[in-house]
């Protein structure tokens, strides 16, 4: 179950924790299509000034370059799939329905130092909405919707959306007279590692504000709220802006909708800062309840001037779900566990090597009516092909003896007559199921 | 519907395109898990010395570095599923129970010269089963015939899988008197893109074959039989050798019983050399039927050497789907296409900004019952918001006055009394249908 230590920053699962990946895709696509987002997936190369052009993001991107001749040289795997998607829009904008609604699930590359829950090759699942001049607000809180309903289908603990406004932060610090809000940004990003005292240090050192300023920055990111209230608390604190107006407004329409639909599924927490540089209004992330210490699962945000072919501006606002990380929680905790490793539900027996015909009939008529099986690798004495099954967690054996076929629970042994053109497995045993494990 | 040009040689689909796409992948998946095959992925990256030493490749890899540091010095991108699945087979031998079976689906990377049918950046869906020490023959058939059942599902035209065996043609060229095997492989696998002449000039000026040889060489690969008949037109030729006989014999095992559960699926076919070391037995290359020179579209092969620890071999048996050619002849042609680009079935119209929560309201009733809808971006005029769905191929449209909520199909312009908890479309509207397209 355990990810392979092979080369570090570059997980790989095992079949049965390749399940639960698969679980998580397979409902992240199925609620965000219910919600209408289309399907895309782009090259995993950019031009590396594409890239560069992004945030502060130089020092982790993988260059790519043929080992024989030089002609692809300037690419670079993307880091995350929002800058390709910006890219992808404004190259097919005229073949596009706006506003366009995609999700995209690929693995993307980032050269950090490998760590629990932080890799160097990781899936994401994003669902983004862009539209062409202007995007309505209300998209917002919608994202942060689809996701808190995909992450609810999941046997996992709960989880917890918190929202921040981009326009809140930057609009508070130019009302207390900060001019470069990027590195005030920056420092009270890292509140969740490095603690409160160290980052007023990096307020007062590093982005040169006085201890007064300083001490605001930090009550303003103190604040918490599940539903409006934080705008009175912000308002205490006696810092007037016109942005940071305007972002209390969309922060609290935000809460507001999320908390009307699903109550509890998100809060205000006004010290998420998100390290990109290309959001400019409401920003996410997700924390798993008693998990908090491994980092956002879930992040996003809007982007008004991501995506520009200098006539037309397409803003968005999107949310991305870190497969990877979310996964290696599960699986590294036991939070969550597959039922068996393979697909297989029955094995079908083979009496002898000159009928295993037969035993391919028997397999074609279980899987002509939906149930997955094997036919035996080998015409073994049957508690020899019994013991290949419960090995590879199969949970029945089908013995096709001339006249008298019969299926077994390998579990509980019970062997009954069986047809193959009519038996079934219970639904539980036909595939394999996703199931709370023992870390839970 | 067509291809980006964005960057040559790395596809990039539109949203109708990829429908395509993953019908393809859907089916590919339903299929190799009925037949018990697990899911697995691994990383996008192997140390060089890894993939250069499986073949003539070295050319064609894409090696990745940090853009600063150089700590993953030595990695490039994988250039096939079977390489990196050889190498997680022997690192996990331990947690895998044998004969091990799974599929893989994802990107790999070759810096070839793009041109129709060939991209640099391209996705494959492979099967193999390997087993540790002795894999049985009877498999090589078993993935003939898994390949086959999962192309009878899609509507494309037909397709024949090309059979043939390395050992038939080694021990022939040995039976010869050939030294060398690898050149005249080497050659004959330049058939059908240089022609009988040219390959005869390439035998005897390459690889130093007399002119008696050479003929003998490409009369072998002329033969062709949809039977076991390709046997004695083999012997007819007058070579003998231990190793000629032991693959006709295998290779009539194969084409006996492919052919006996599905007829016409397969055929031997003696010039299919397949340009990678690895192969030790029976290979794959497939065609599909009246698009014969858009090249293979599903290729593979028996390796009984690739992965070893030293102590224990782990012969396998593969083959593996190219999705991206299958996909872009299938798009280029117009052979296939999706019913609509968007999942969405039904729009719900906004009466007024105000309102718009009982509009939301309606759409998460419709997705509860699984019906994909999304709810309309602003509360423009009814006919305004038709217009919308209209061109995002949204086949209804809900209205949700109070009191009288109402739901229109905007094709037929018929429009009936609805309600949220009960209405579902007809099957076919559900969600976009994967058809023939018009070049069929």
């Amino acid at each position: 179950m355990a990810k392979a230590t092979g080369l570090s920053g570059f997980p790989e699962w095992l079949p049965a924790g390749r399940l639960v990946e698969q679980h998580i895709l397979d409902e992240a696509r199925r609620v965000f299509e219910l919600h209408g987002f289309s399907s895309l997936e782009t090259r995993s190369v950019e031009p590396l000034e594409v890239l560069l052009d992004k945030g502060e993001v130089d020092k982790e991107v993988y260059v790519v370059r043929r080992l024989h001749g030089d002609e692809d040289a300037g690419l670079a795997l993307h880091f995350d799939l929002t800058v390709p998607f910006a890219r992808f829009v404004v190259e097919h904008s005229g073949a596009l329905a706006f506003p366009f609604r995609r999700y995209q699930i690929q693995k993307v590359w980032r050269g950090e130092r490998p760590q629990e829950g932080r890799f160097r090759e990781f899936t994401q699942a994003d669902i983004d909405i862009v539209d062409a001049g202007h995007l309505a607000a209300h998209h917002d809180a919608e994202m942060a919707l689809v996701m808190a309903e995909f992450l609810g289908t999941l046997p996992i603990p709960p989880t917890v959306i918190l929202l921040n406004n981009r326009k809140v932060l930057e609009g508070f610090y130019r009302g207390l007279g900060i001019a470069d809000s990027a590195p005030v940004l920056r420092a009270i990003d890292k509140l969740d590692k490095v603690g409160r005292d160290r980052v007023r240090t990096l307020l007062i050192d590093d982005a040169g504000l006085d201890a007064g300023q300083a001490d605001l920055c930090l009550e303003l990111a103190a604040i918490s709220a599940e539903d409006a209230s934080f705008v009175r608390r912000v308002r205490d604190l006696g810092v007037s802006d016109p942005l940071l107006e305007e972002g209390l407004a969309e922060l609290a329409a935000v809460i507001d909708s999320v908390s009307r639909r699903r109550p509890g599924a998100a809060r205000v927490d006004l010290h998420i800062a998100r390290g990109l540089d290309y959001y400019t209004g409401t920003v996410y992330e997700t924390q798993v309840v008693g998990f908090e210490s491994f980092g956002s699962i879930c992040s996003g945000g809007r982007y008004d001037a991501l995506a520009s072919d200098g006539k037309t501006t397409y803003p968005g606002v999107g949310i991305s779900l870190g497969v990877t990380r979310l996964v290696s929680l599960l699986l590294g905790r036991d939070l969550v566990r597959a039922s068996r490793s393979v697909p297989t539900a029955v094995l079908v027996a083979v009496v002898d090597e000159e009928s295993r015909t037969e035993s391919d009939d028997v397999a074609h008529a279980l899987r002509g009516r939906g149930i997955p099986c094997e036919v035996a690798p080998a015409a073994d004495k049957f508690g020899k092909q019994i013991r290949y099954a419960d090995r590879r967690g199969i949970p029945y054996v089908w013995f096709p003896e001339a006249g008298n076929h019969t299926v077994k629970d390998i579990r509980s042994g019970e062997q009954v007559p069986a047809d193959a053109l009519t038996w079934s497995p219970p639904a539980q045993d036909l595939t394999p199921q996703i199931l709370q494990g023992e870390g839970t």
